[in-house]
């Protein structure tokens, strides 16, 4: 009989161990494992830095995440959102401009503009409204996998200015030590809201109606306390 | 009255301009200034060399001079056809190897192994059977528009592997100028057949049936005989 990851003591190979700075809280850092390295992974290899215009396409998990990495690394940030009531929180967490998606003409003015942009977006949703705001060898890079495919990109966009649609997994263990040192640096940790085990489920529900600012992490200790009831 | 590229005399800036070698047929040089830069200029882009496996997918007029391109830039060439009966031909024009599409064994057998495939067919089909092809940081190149849509890539295949579909576009003056020094250099041509103006609307219909080997070239000396008809 295994506990997996629900163990309080586990024996593993010194080389799938990573270390996690004591200056940053363990409960706010839990997320970087997952919604940190999925973003930082794609913005380091498409190297972004100072001087480019990057777009990061939803505010959740992973989006809020992507705004901050993608402030720190020096870049100027736009966010891309459907809802016009994410603008301030998004501005908060280190975007310098906020577009409401659903806006063409607000779209329109970004054209060919972007030397990157993250799309962390799992929906079915229109890549074109975001191929056409790259710039000539820009790359839209998807990190989230739809239910039912989008539509099919337009090709005349990628042929013109030779843009491309790539995807990326998270990462290796060397790349996110990478980045839990980088993130020990720089302060960064995701913004959480710690639930008891007990409420599983109404997180789930909320998570479900994107009701989180910007991920649920589950105090552990609370399983033991279930155990004993 | 002008007379375009029908003109005897023309008078052009000399930055639009570009020098072809004595050492070259003129006729067979032609189609280097499309069919030739449009699959140059993505072959350089991405750094075609050797040591890559590199696909083609296509043998027609774009499909064979970037047979005879990547050859020549020392990468392992795999031709990709739907008709098997293109295989001598694709071996003469330089392929080391010939995959029938159509064929999924055949296909199953190079899973995950090209660093580059271009492809040069504009009829719409499914693109999942290349990027499946690809190894890690691979691109599939379009640069076909099709007439319908293409299905949708299955974005599974992009995130895995982090691969991109990308597009190009023909080239630059400074580019075409390189690649007309470069096919003079390893005396590159286009595979052609000379046809009097008289026979444009015979050779159109062969066109579009695909019964061309590879571009049609017309002898516009043959158009004065046309006029004193």
């Amino acid at each position: 009989m295994t506990y997996g990851g629900y163990s309080n003591q586990i024996v593993v190979d010194q080389r799938f161990v990573l270390h996690i700075s004591d200056s940053l809280d363990p409960a706010a850092a839990a997320p970087l494992l997952c919604a940190g390295i999925t973003t930082y992974s794609p913005l380091r290899h498409w190297q972004v830095g100072p001087g480019d215009k990057v777009g990061i396409v939803g505010l959740g998990g992973l989006g809020h995440m992507a705004v901050k990495f993608t402030r720190a690394f020096g870049a100027h940030v736009v966010l891309f959102t459907t809802s016009a009531n994410k603008t301030e929180d998004a501005k908060r967490l280190g975007a310098h401009e906020v577009v409401v998606s659903k806006d063409a003409d607000a779209m329109g003015k970004h054209r060919a503009s972007f030397d990157f942009i993250l799309n962390t977006v799992a929906a079915s949703h229109n890549l074109d409204a975001y191929t056409a705001l790259l710039k000539r060898d820009g790359t839209l890079c998807l990190v989230g996998v739809p239910d039912h495919a989008h539509p099919s990109p337009a090709v005349g966009n990628l042929i013109f200015k030779r843009r491309s649609i790539a995807g990326s997994l998270i990462g290796g263990l060397k790349e996110t030590q990478e980045m839990l040192d980088f993130c020990a640096q720089h302060q960064i940790t995701a913004d959480i809201e710690i639930i008891p085990i007990q409420q599983i489920n109404e997180a789930y529900e909320r998570m479900l109606k994107s009701d989180v600012k910007y991920r649920f992490v589950i105090d552990l200790a609370s399983l033991k306390g279930d155990t004993d009831r």
